[in-house]
């Protein structure tokens, strides 16, 4: 079966969000609510259980050594690439930092609002195939240039016995800035992160992506601790014209289809000639692709190239559908960009190959999925910030207002607000004392 | 029974988040589900079922000439009052704006942060003695200044036979700039905005307070659209030293019990003279308060002078405390600021009693509540934002770098990520056709 060719109102997937069986909510919801009663005791227990590994308390913490040892394990090259694709993470997130700022008002008063960082934040990352390197990357330094003074990493112990954690996992927070790591995964990471045990200490959010344990487990502590949004699996669209290469196109379709048989990875083109090329391309190139049965599930499934009229429609397609990622690849990339109004990230010309993004440009990887682009951003270092009003309100102030403050809480019925006004008034006003409170 | 006096550490309080029974769970479920599937004639059906109110679609919309007859009937002050209320969140909120931005490289490339409004939002007003004026303010006014082209309110008819709503909280919504009206409520309103129905036209995002079936449903909706935090009950601390007058820091405390039997109020000093003091004004107080058994109730369960050797240790309790609204009421306040790490609004001095925030200053007063200031932030017009990020990468750059993005993307064993390099590489580089892509 090849990728389908059809006309972008024939279209339609609709992906349900993942919650989860019932007896898979129970048992996280028993996981974690041992690991709040018992703390470490549960959380070594249930590390026996699920990953067949036996710690004790003691050795939960990864040691300094162990993380100075996987350095030998990797390659040169890798250690290389990853420093500078922490460096280009590291100064694209600077820009994003923000500053406390003050109003000064004629009247004395000043309104503000200060801006800090979380104190402490756990990020999770899975175990086994599912452990990227570049994602702890994402997922820590947004946390770190926001100036968050702890970050914490779990991640499980390979199972079958082994305390050993993959030594590029190592290699990247370590390179990321992360000094405090515990092997230890699934709903009971998630669960020691949000209540603390005797080892692992609370922290005020937790991030990163997981099995449907852990996404579980997250959502259950939603409210003790933030928590970041749900991942659905990846997308691209690429909106391309006659000038697109179809080997280009069918190449970055499939980077986005090896990742899952759930991915989604579509082509928008007001060219029959190209959405025909590139339906051949994605076939020639899938049968060499080492991820093929993965990637030819994804293409069949929720895969195709959908004509449209013009690439004005094709914008309108891109808007409704709010991909992951979006690639442009026509004439004039940039005479489009302020019609897109929904995409997590845009990739602009046929240097833009989303890898680029996926890996080592700066911006963030963590992107909204299943149309939540409309409504949702990318990681940013506003998610590892709070903000607190401040209000300093002077006397003048208080007596030329007080009167309207009373009005509108009295309307509402409030006349507890309108009192704690009126005390002050009647204390500070034309007949009162003066004093600043006394 | 009087306000406890106690040392800090004896102090606890255990607030769970309201979830909801099964009973009413399922109820939400299946008012979302027929929405869903039925649209409009759903809407009517639960509108009569649980509002007592038969409408026809075409009487779902509030028209103009009921907004403005509405002026009619409140009086003058109000509209004054409401109207500088207005343009001070406005003017506060204006300088919450963000733009997008691009970073330009030297190597030709070019990333960026695309910052663009949410299209439409959804604003919910509670019917009855919750619908607050101040609030229709402190939602639609964040959203307006980030630029939202379509904020749409609904808020329930009054039950019972009428179709009317609150002229106040028609005002309150004209004056913040609403044209769009709808007199529906409960879990029906929430579907309707988050599915559509033929009067009615989806949202992406939900915000306001309601009861718990509104609440439920924001939650069951939540990933088709975005939803804001859902509130807790009201909290003060007011953090006070020798200096504090006990007359206002009582009123203050009995502003924030008189929302609710579950509103905490907590005074925290240093000073058992003032703890006595305030016991004694709250005692007085409370007998000529209108709303004096809620704030009794509150007070009794969630209140408490707490006792602490120091401000110093004052501010770690606070900070432990995370609570919505924070008074700092000492000789000098503005040397305790920087200490103060998790608070949604923290007020400085003794004319910055909380309901000058609650309905004038500008600031916002929809803050995160039952301690979840240690990660969670006031409304502020971020949250009517979006942020796609912008990469366009010229030639140079991928010639440079690409062999890096390889090297990562093969080690996550992710050939095809790899292979999109890959081909540009071939047909680009030193050996390549140079071409742009074509």
């Amino acid at each position: 079966m090849a990728m389908k060719i059809m006309r972008a109102e024939q279209f339609g997937i609709t992906r349900e969000v993942e919650y989860g069986s019932p007896e898979q909510n129970e048992a996280v919801r028993e996981i974690v609510e041992a690991v709040r009663n018992e703390g470490d005791a549960a959380l070594l227990r249930y590390t026996e259980l699920h990953d067949k590994v036996s710690l004790d308390a003691a050795s939960l913490r990864v040691g300094d050594a162990e993380i100075e040892a996987a350095y030998d394990r990797v390659e040169p090259e890798f250690v290389a690439a990853i420093r500078e694709a922490a460096a280009n993470i590291r100064s694209f997130h600077e820009k994003q930092k923000r500053t406390s700022w003050m109003d000064l008002q004629p009247d004395g008063s000043l309104l503000g609002q200060i801006v800090r960082p979380l104190r402490r934040v756990g990020v999770y990352v899975p175990g086994g195939k599912a452990a990227y390197p570049s994602s702890v990357l994402m997922n820590v330094i947004p946390a770190q240039v926001a100036g968050v003074p702890e970050i914490v990493m779990v991640t499980p112990p390979a199972t079958g016995g082994t305390e050993g954690i993959d030594p590029y996992i190592l290699v990247a927070a370590a390179e990321a800035g992360v000094r405090e790591m515990y092997r230890v995964g699934g709903a009971q990471a998630v669960a020691a992160l949000a209540y603390g045990t005797a080892t692992i200490a609370p922290v005020d959010k937790i991030c990163g992506p997981g099995n449907i344990y852990v996404a579980l487990a997250k959502r259950a502590v939603f409210g003790v601790v933030d928590i970041d949004s749900i991942a659905g699996p990846s997308e691209i669209v690429v909106l391309a014209d006659e000038t697109a290469d179809p080997v280009y196109v069918a190449a970055d379709l499939l980077s986005q289809a090896e990742h899952d048989e759930m991915a989604s990875a579509v082509l928008v083109t007001p060219s029959e000639t190209l959405a025909r090329a590139v339906a051949d391309e994605v076939e020639r190139q899938l049968q060499a692709l080492p991820r093929e049965p993965i990637a030819r599930r994804s293409i069949d499934s929720y895969g195709a190239a959908l004509l449209v009229d013009s690439l004005a429609e094709g914008i309108d397609v891109v808007n409704r559908m709010a991909p992951e990622h979006l690639e442009v690849l026509t004439a004039d990339p940039l005479s489009l960009l302020a019609r897109i109004e929904n995409a997590g990230a845009i990739f602009l010309g046929p240097h833009s190959s989303e890898p680029v993004g996926d890996y080592f440009a700066g911006p963030n990887h963590i992107l909204p999925t299943n149309g939540t682009a409309r409504f949702s951003s990318p990681v940013t270092v506003d998610d590892f910030l709070k903000k607190s009003s401040l209000i300093y309100y002077s006397k003048e102030a208080l007596l030329a207002n007080g009167e309207k403050i009373m009005t509108l809480a009295r309307r509402e019925g409030l006349e507890g607000h309108a009192r704690a006004i009126a005390v002050r008034l009647e204390r500070e006003g034309a007949g009162g004392s003066g004093g600043a409170g006394r």
